[in-house]
């Protein structure tokens, strides 16, 4: 799968197991073609008529690199994919895909949870794995809010819950982006605030959370939390599905928030990015605390993913950068994500070694930080 | 042209017949040196003292591609080029070049009309190409503003306007972009609003409308005849003149206004986009009915533009990409965008198939809707 | 360093001394290495514990091509690195480093002068180099500031200040883009605001100026200072170290003040600018008195640096880009400008003459304009 002329030694760190610092469970059942095509992409809706989504580059990436791991050649029809998925079964295609990916520990983002996901402990034993938990902050709120009966209730509870979450998780995450924008006043809510908000969330909780006043009191209840066992929080930012607004999902707007976590030491963790990954390297530059990860974007932008690998590179200190599919659903997200981090590493730092730049034992040692290094230190695994 | 070894499949696609789904008229008349500098580029001001537009990216593209299409030598010095085209006539300069774009059909932008431009059918028969026509929103609203006594007049024959001409066009494009920016309230304005608004307006009608009102209003009443009609509308987002206030043109900016138009099924095509283009890549993945094409945006980045169609192509479904050349004023704008688009998407095919990426059947078939097959089923032609 | 294969006059043009038309002192003692850690990249703070600023783009370079002007191989380790330079002394290793650069003028930023940095003209001598002086805006605003006594004095003596400080420059600079972002009103404020706000401001007057309106004020006394003296002014914008709102920073965001200027005749020249260098070509391209140079990028991103100058030449007119290395306290950062701006657009002019894009002498005439013509031309040298 490597450059012929890739050192040993940068080929040898970029084939060792990875660490996914950020993924889904994947389904458990097997799936019909319009199943399937609806985890192609993060539109969630069907191709318009005449199209389909296998004609998208994440599509193309299935036939060309996951077919060969179910034995077919590459390039071949999306029906004969599927049919030869449905003959293996969902459970031996799962194992095989996410085997593939050579991950050795999963870090599962357990707030989609449903019964026709794998469950975290499912993800690690399907790819022979370890696996620990990412506590989703809004799934939290929301099962608080629709057990909460008043205001005050609503915040005890929720300290209580976000503290016996993170006892048993390695880190915590918050999808704000999608909710109110990174573009969010950083200082905490005022507790009267908190509680005339809540009093309104009460009253329909069932409605997704938008408020930016709970939002912003969500996370820093989270803060809290995370400083008391040194988690990292990480956030969704950029590339997402149509739910977002990408203009206001650009890391650089939560600057001031960023800043006013700086003394706390907690590890900010920004995830995907694209298409301001370089602003994202450039906070992870000059922020201490701060890591960056392109993670679905690479899955997504498949045969053009190296590109963007090479900008984050331009700037991201080398003991910033993470690795992670963000697979959902599809346990090819988990294998494309590892295929194409490992192909973009290597033309990146392949290019780097022949023109001089760095030695190859520098390179090698990149790859092993931002393959798993980095994640084991900052997640202490 | 092409790169010798692009596969033969990809290559016949590449130079198949394009589309040009979005252009304006050409100069009909012979240019001086200081008139057709001006066209160089989109500054519409004279080059510094002691410079040249033509020491620009498109400026050393005309002298490259151009040259040989009028019978000189690539890199012909400026005046050269300017003496052979005096020389040769517009008539005929227009006639080679145009031709020389392999346009197979022509869909002109008609609010910039003047006598000294040729017309849509103009443009057709001098290209030997077919010729439809693009419906400029604020142009249509211009010619309203100026013979509307009173606001409900105003209302009202903007409908009526706008229902005759798009009976006669296949799309319709507004350029809000340029008059107050694309973070606009998505919803449609009221009523009320609407009427003193156009009470205002109505008081100095020659003004340019900059009213977001009134945008606003002219905008949905556009939705309106394009649900009709099924037509596609077109944005201007992203790179254009002086004009414009870049932070206010990126089209992730109107998410709103996109997901509003979502279930009406009208296509929201997003024109030129640079240096948003991969935002446009994003709205076209997650959104079915957005539609992308990087516009003028090559033939101003020339010998640079082959890694902005890269950029596109790593998200951009293959049924939503679409080809533009948006010519104004010099048929060199045509060709070179022709160039240019076949260039560069021989270069990210090519590379794709080379590195085992995509089957040559695949890239093959995404040059043939990227230029054709896409334009053909939106505007149904 | 360069390619074999450049075209002689295209290698000729680029090893020819360049002006570096915006940089500021090095330090004169020699550093411990804590200290030198600190002036690898922009975080102004140490690297987390267990990592080192070396593990960057730039340290990486610093190993790579600073070494070898010590005396050392290349890619030694970081303590052998600093050992040679401890060896050889602080002042030895300046002017090899910056006589190493091969710069003939050096344009210095002096608003950050300190008795341990290097002046103007030290820094001239130890380069072997002419050196002239940029006037940082908001340092004289501060000295006049701490003086003044009441709000009538501030103004008078800021205006009378300014005129005595750029009757010895070559030309001004702002740093807004620090201060309150890009995103400011462009009109000049009114002389009771401007009262008003001075009055508040010298009742605290060693806090850093913040005020939009004593920075739009400081601004427009400038521009009248540059209209008489006929002086470019700079600004930063895009990429800095942690005081800057990164989402501020986009040139773009002040295009109704570079509107302003336009009929004044001022050059506005762009300084950095990454991420926004496409918005900052852009902004070149369309208006006629503004420059653009993508600066200390380069040297912080170091092997990955050639892509940005790719992308900034994809539409900035030739007559428009200068040449800077921004180094602040290392001399390395001096060398390592001129080493990745000559690589870099060796790099794009190379491949646009291997194509058969660009005329080997019009490149040739692109790396004379970019390195030196045109700073010698816009600050009259």
């Amino acid at each position: 799968m490597l450059p012929v002329d890739l050192p040993d030694a940068v080929r040898d760190a970029l084939l060792a197991p990875l660490v996914d610092h950020h993924c889904h469970g994947v389904r458990r059942d097997d799936l019909s073609r319009a199943q399937f095509e609806l985890l192609i992409g993060e539109s969630r809706t069907p191709a318009p008529p005449g199209t389909t989504h296998f004609d998208t580059p994440l599509g193309a990436a299935i036939r060309r690199w996951c077919a060969p791991v179910l034995g077919l050649e590459p390039h071949v029809a999306p029906a004969v994919y599927l049919g030869r998925r449905q003959e293996l079964g969902a459970g031996e295609v799962n194992r095989r895909l996410l085997q593939a990916s050579g991950v050795v520990a999963f870090l599962v983002d357990t707030g989609l949870e449903a019964p026709d996901l794998l469950s975290a402990a499912e993800m690690g034993r399907h790819g022979g794995a370890a696996a620990d938990e990412i506590v989703r902050l809004e799934q939290v709120e929301q099962d608080i809010a629709d057990s909460a009966a008043v205001a005050v209730d609503y915040m005890d509870s929720l300290g209580e819950e976000l503290v016996a979450r993170a006892a048993r998780a390695v880190g915590l995450k918050s999808i704000i982006a999608y909710r109110c924008g990174l573009d969010f006043d950083p200082s905490r809510p005022s507790r009267g605030s908190v509680i005339a908000a809540a009093n309104r969330r009460l009253s329909d909780p069932r409605e997704r959370l938008v408020d930016p006043i709970l939002l912003r009191h969500l996370l820093w209840t989270a803060v809290d939390v995370a400083r008391d066992r040194a988690l990292p929080i990480q956030f969704h930012t950029g590339y997402g599905d149509a739910d977002l607004d990408m203009s206001r999902a650009d890391p650089a707007q939560m600057t001031g928030f960023i800043r006013a976590l700086q003394p706390l030491g907690i590890p900010v963790v920004l995830l995907h990015c694209y298409p301001f990954h370089r602003q994202a390297a450039y906070l992870a530059s000059v922020f201490p605390h701060v890591y960056v990860d392109v993670g679905l974007t690479l899955t997504h932008t498949a045969a053009g993913s190296a590109r963007i690998l090479d900008e984050l590179l331009e700037l991201v200190p080398f003991h910033k950068q993470l690795f992670s599919s963000d697979c959902y659903g599809l346990a090819e997200g988990c294998h494309l994500g590892a295929v194409y981090f490992r192909l973009g590493m290597a033309g990146a730092l392949g290019r780097r070694v022949e023109s001089g730049e760095w030695s190859a034992a520098d390179a090698a040692r990149v790859a092993h930080m931002a393959g798993s290094g980095n994640a084991r230190r900052v997640y202490r695994l």
